[in-house]
């Protein structure tokens, strides 16, 4: 029954859920979890660290490595490719730490067929949250990037039944979601199916 | 979203596992958790409380409950009979308390057939636990009872897939098990198939 690898946590769900505040969170309070660093083809911005917040590689690099099915998952934003590499993924693993990361809702999905072993958190912005309201209230789309978004919104909320567990990030009580998170990458180490036959017999009492 | 029903935790496992000192310390920590109460046809020793260590009721009656299947498993251990009150454990869910009980294994896995959203977990003795050796060294057992003790734990560790997690309780470390089962307790409400298709509306976010 010794420690094994390291299990990889998803964390997703619509935008303006609070991904980035509670991962960071989560981060400083369990020395055991990695953040799964991306790769990119833009070019750093300003106090941006190669290896910290982005592995930074050209375009031709990256199709290179895709074409080695190198990436759990990728895609193209505002002209830049992202990538999820696999080899940190899995060496960051198999050295038993846990590992973290933050991707949109579709890169969810595919990060769980590449690991089934993936944890899907789908975080939820509050808990009788309106998208269109909290798009309107901020102020910083057109009607068309709202309608764009809502869209969006619509088509992931098809595939919230492929995650494992809904926390509900309420505004003004993101300590509880903090919370609510810890016990989930806790409690899943527990869980039956991450014990191999070999380690169950390992507690065979006779 | 509203907090739904409680959820129903079984803690099960070997004997000398410790269930009794963690559930209480449980209960202890988690204002939420109630326990759950067996009914038994034996006489109460002193100290003991009318619904709240037992329900004791006479045979007659225990008979006539489990003929209404009243009870949600039900056992006879040295002349006399104990059973699991269906709607004590039905009525406490439905005021939305979570509840927690420690039968032996059989009884743990009865519980999950009659109640398929129970949370089933098993505790374990030490990491590098061996029951003959802890029978043999606590000299309360005779050799005939150590054979027939082992021949039960082999029988249990056959169904241990059934059950949903597994728990180390090392000794001398009983601080770590109790916070892995609070994270237990406290993860399981957000798995996604705790959301029924209902709630899961209210965050429909267009």
């Amino acid at each position: 029954m010794k420690a094994g690898p390291g299990l990889l946590f998803v964390v997703s769900g619509p935008s303006g859920a609070g991904k980035d505040t509670l991962v960071e969170a989560l981060r400083e309070r369990m020395p055991r979890l990695r953040y799964s660093v991306s790769a990119t083809t833009r070019a750093p911005r300003a106090g941006e660290m190669e290896g910290e917040h982005y592995f930074f590689i050209t375009r031709a690099e990256f199709e290179r490595r895709m074409g080695e099915d190198g990436f759990l998952e990728s895609r193209e934003y505002n002209g830049n490719l992202y990538g999820t590499p696999r080899d940190y993924v899995e060496r960051t693993l198999a050295d038993g730490y846990d590992l973290i990361m933050k991707p949109e809702v579709n890169g969810a999905l595919r990060i769980k067929e590449a690991h089934p072993g993936a944890v899907l958190i789908f975080l939820v912005p509050d808990r009788f949250s309106n998208l269109r309201e909290r798009l309107l209230a901020r102020r910083t789309e057109t009607n068309e990037e709202i309608a764009s978004r809502l869209e969006i919104a619509h088509q992931e909320m098809k595939f919230i039944r492929n995650f494992d567990y809904i926390v509900v990030n309420e505004q003004g009580r993101s300590e509880d979601a903090i919370r609510d998170l810890q016990a989930i990458l806790q409690a899943e180490r527990f869980r039956i199916h991450r014990y191999g036959d070999d380690s169950l017999k390992n507690i065979e009492l006779t």
